[in-house]
């Protein structure tokens, strides 16, 4: 009889693939091995060899990097989607993509469940399996850092020893880290203690500012309907699009943050992110809806993005509510076409000038002086019913008063 | 039989000095003027005098630089309210209180009205009024630029040459102003357009990022309760401190924004705003609510402010609901107290460490590793509740289409 | 040369009559009338040929009842929008689709602008307003109530009597009314003191609760999508069902409010509400998609049904947000399909059962005993995470004391 | 040396009694009884006598019924906290008192931890468990339904039977249900499939509307910032107001709903609930806000209300955000004083007039015709400033389609 199939999300370190051996070991499992690429630009082909000589029977690579970028990026940048403020959700909206990935395959290889290297501590445990939940509930879900008997890097290194896997010969960073096209987290090392400032050495994608050109570099972004389509003018497509914006933004120094932040599961952590690119793209479509969007429409967004960056950090991608904000934001997005300016400099980055067709922006309105379009004695009638209520409270006190 | 009384807001610059001549011929009014010092850095005493030698009967000059900061300024900042996302406010609540001031010396001169040199386009018409209606629904409100036959700068020189009114030499700004101890505003000129770039050279408050050092400068910033009451270890005085970290942040290029915004008066205009103290301390206290605040509380803190920041642009600050927002608000600061470091360099303004006495980061919960604290097999029960809702729904659809 | 022509909202009465001969003499406009029939049960013949015989050079009856129900009323129904806590928007949502069909005969017969006859205190003028300037900025709006020397009833009658208007023989009703197929409402007379408890004897669609019937009436409502399609198991069209409806709840005495709410325009009104069908069909519709829509649906569509209210009720029906919130409503209700029995009893309407075939109420979790799908252990992980923010705020607040 | 003492939860029924016998016989536990009396309408010393029978080294009776009404009931009522749309946290909010109580004892006593019998599938076991982690995050918890092997009512049974524990000699009730003086709810039996219509032989507050009298009956309370403080004119204190509220709603066949509700624990359940007195307070106190608090107060208290609701339905009570929400209430309260007739008839309950010292509705604004307070004419420049995004919107519209 033949064994049951389980399919592993892998990344090639020293955790996953000591999960791979101890599936085969602990379960008896045959196991399958996907590397999501969702351009954290390593070696996949290394990868992949690793997977198989560590024992899977098979080992999928799958690059679904523009997928990740228009169908899980565009939409939260649409709804202008940032957790507690800051936070461009780099490795939350990654995660039910991956999920995703991890379940078509092992629908496809009649797999009994899907495994996963997450700890118990963290948010992507949850990310991972609520998408499981959603997509196919009958899959079982291991997570073999809430259960087994290894608790920390040296146990996993004896057990690796043991059973035959190579172990990294680098020292392990002591940072705990996540990437892909959009960003890359930093967590752990002296960041734990939040009073520690973080060290720039740290930085990957970005020069530090110091560092930066000494003259300001001009980007000019242009969106269509909400989505970016142009770099400088020319139309590109979304991933050489996003590299090159990573490219502009992180030689600037710009799209650096250290925060402290609430995780779901309960406590709280700190963590510096690089979102060069992204920050760009979210100052650009900031700066162009404020053009586009009336004040109702801009206030109300708020609210929903607001709920749409605590979905997408709780790893509720697929749900009805998600989908319900996608359409209201998709609606909303219908006239945020044009163009935007941004003025980089050693990590800063300003606003150098907007232009929409759709602009609710009116010259003639706002200019000092005579005009046709605009009554000012209309300002008395709209102040005073305004102002209605206060007027009819203060009466209230005063005749109470008396 | 003695004249009727008004009191008008009067800054000694042309278009209130021929407000103050107009109330004069027109209305046949005693004028009293008042110049509200909310931190300006205006030769005050030479306005006195000029309201004197236009005519005025009586001059008032009410410095409440102070009572602006601690009873409109950090209300405000404890609540985090920030309007349409970037602006600080500067102006906005300004008017509620210069408009207090203005009821309290009408209602101790006996004056039947206030008047006001706002234009019929902006916001700070309502603001004035609102005020007024909500302390003294009685007092008339004059706005000659909503109904006199003026209708252009050119109009007023010619009124001031015809009534001796003395005329600045100095060629008129082409920049619309606005200024307090908290931030400087320019509208208008080049503006107008919002393709075009502003330029660095409006800047009052702010040394442009590409002359800031090329050192990074470090500030301290200690909150109790959600006010800030040290700087560097040294504790200030309200305007001893604003005035400090005014510079410190002027001086690194730090607090412009440039931005398009939705008037209250249902159209859009574009501003540049500098805020060089104030941004630095939005940033601090919203790095160390991040230390000291849960989740859910930050969460709903920040629909607050959105009302908040709402209502304190539009000019409802004497109200029942900002009252009770104050309230909440106050009572989320009660943790609130510890110390932020931030990093100034060229323009940006990082977290550079937050402790606080209060901090609800816990780094035992966090590290990785074995733990008495965090049992990590609660996650799978954590995970199985809190996803059970798309598991029921999944389990839902794939009954209804079998 | 040919006279400028006007389109006048007509409704036949004395206000409306009046209006038509002033804008001739006043203006020396060519009138031509629109009545727009959303139900109200008027003679509509008799209406129109009162126009003609007032001077109307050309008038419209314009029969939308239909469009009124599927494109205003279902809407509004799906949204769950009810202005603060009670009031079903019966006049509300009537109004933008009455300004609608007035813009269109307007454009169509080459009209320079639109005339109503809405006082200058109420909410029906600014919806009817925002809808022309929404759909023809270029369209005059005249309102006479606002601008003319006719203050009272007895003024009107005299203008009438001078110019030949035929003055109703029928002593004026003391309340003021407004009724659609939707509802009817009642204002003034002893209803202006709060104080007063309303008559019944105001009723017009509903038989007072003490005079319903002594059994109870069960109703079964069937909806796809949201939407109403069949009565007791009778599939109908919008206006025949609601026509039922309304028989049934009014019998029943279902239906009634009676409440003192917040004008657009800054004052409170006081007004009783008859809304029979109406009641049954957004009760049936909450009932519905409680078994339907999970809890974060549910309560976020709550903070969208507020917005939807407050829209829908200060006449912006033709705005991007109201468009986008609508995207947001039909997405959740795509499985809100199903079957709502009630329960109605002199006055009351109590649920009597529901079902569909998205239900996501699983007996087999809620069952208590054993079970194949829930572990109950589950619930000890999820309670510790849950309410690991307060354990750790609790550590906190002991060490601080310590 | 001396055994741990465990505190139980303690109601006298079948299961807390086996629980305590387990405690004993499972953990060699000293158990100490608490049973809080909530007005749940037991007989008190008999579960106090049974404690002791069934081995309890101790047993409390906590009668907090007037606690639970001033300091649980009356927030929630300020706050207008509603679940869901229809559900007066009955349970809920109970929950939280009761768990302070066993705190307290615990601490009193010096026990180790604190037992309770709910299962693993209700939302009871998260509010007790909150509250205990917030209040004493030291404190063991022990829910023996979620870890003993007793399964089902018959293991209970002979788990009884083998430990000489009395067993009830009626039948078990096919509901569950829980009792307070606010309220009683009623689970399980026929409701567990939600097309049953419930019978109303379950009813035990109420009496069923076509029993109910045939005349209306009229009842007057009265509220001082927000608190009901007499009925019909007579002073009463919190106990005894509240039961005569029960007797005359509960006579009057009104405050019962039966509704599908969304548990924490992610599962749908459906109840019915009896709410008598709530429900005419919530009703009266709702009519009274509409006359004594402006429309943006009433509007955003809703979203307060909302997020209140929530809340203390997920046992959050003892928490940072839940006091700042109490504050935020307690403000707009301040106004909320004056009375309001009910007219109850058979299931229900209408405003029959309300009346304020601090009313906001001024009949001088409402009334049709000339007056001196409100200037019509002020409508025009109020909708033309209210609209002019529309038109601005509607002008950029027609200039991009040519």
């Amino acid at each position: 009889m033949s064994k049951e199939k389980i399919v592993l999300a892998y990344s090639g370190g020293l955790d996953t693939s000591v999960i791979l051996k101890w599936l085969q070991t602990h379960y008896n499992y045959d196991v399958i091995t996907v590397c999501v690429d969702v351009g954290q630009e390593e070696d996949l082909e290394e990868v992949y060899q690793k997977a198989l000589n560590t024992g899977a029977i098979k080992a999928y690579t799958a690059d679904v990097t523009k997928e990740f970028i228009t169908d899980y990026v565009y939409p939260t940048l649409k709804a202008g989607a940032i957790y507690e403020d800051d936070y461009l959700l780099g490795t939350s909206f990654a995660r039910p993509l991956m999920g995703k990935v991890l379940v078509e395959i092992a629908e496809k290889e009649g797999a009994v469940g899907i495994a996963h290297g997450c700890t118990g501590k963290g948010n992507d445990q949850v990310r991972f399996e609520t998408t499981v939940k959603a997509l196919n509930p009958h899959l079982k879900i291991i997570a073999p850092w809430r259960t087994w008997d290894l608790k920390s890097r040296e146990d996993c290194i004896d057990f690796a020893t043991e059973h035959g896997i190579p172990i990294p010969v680098t020292k392990k960073d002591i940072y705990s880290r996540d990437r892909n096209i959009w960003h890359l987290s930093h967590e752990g090392g002296n960041l734990e203690d939040p009073w520690n400032e973080h060290e720039q050495s740290i930085y990957k994608m970005t020069t530090p500012p110091e560092q930066a050109p000494d003259e300001p570099t001009y980007v000019e972004i242009e969106f269509e309907a909400g989505i970016p389509v142009a770099v400088d003018g020319e139309k590109l497509d979304p991933v050489t699009m996003l590299k090159k914006l990573n490219k502009i933004g992180g030689a600037n120094g710009v799209g650096v943050i250290d925060i402290v932040e609430n995780r779901l599961v309960g406590m709280k952590s700190r963590g510096v992110y690089e979102t060069p690119g992204g920050t760009l793209l979210f100052e650009a479509h900031k700066i162009l809806e404020k053009l586009t969007l009336d004040r109702m429409t801009l206030s109300f967004k708020k609210t929903v993005a607001e709920k749409y960056a605590q979905m997408v950090y709780d790893g509720l991608w697929f749900t009805p509510l998600k989908d319900a904000l996608d359409k209201f934001v998709d609606s909303t997005q219908e006239t945020v076409t044009g163009k935007v300016k941004l003025k980089l400099y050693k990590g800063s980055c300003m606003n150098a000038g907007s232009s929409s067709p759709n602009s609710l922006y009116n010259e003639e309105f706002v200019t000092f002086g005579e005009d046709e379009v605009y009554n000012q004695y209309d300002a008395e009638g709209f102040i005073n019913l305004f102002s209605l209520p206060l007027k009819i409270r203060a009466i209230m006190n005063e005749k109470k008063s008396q």
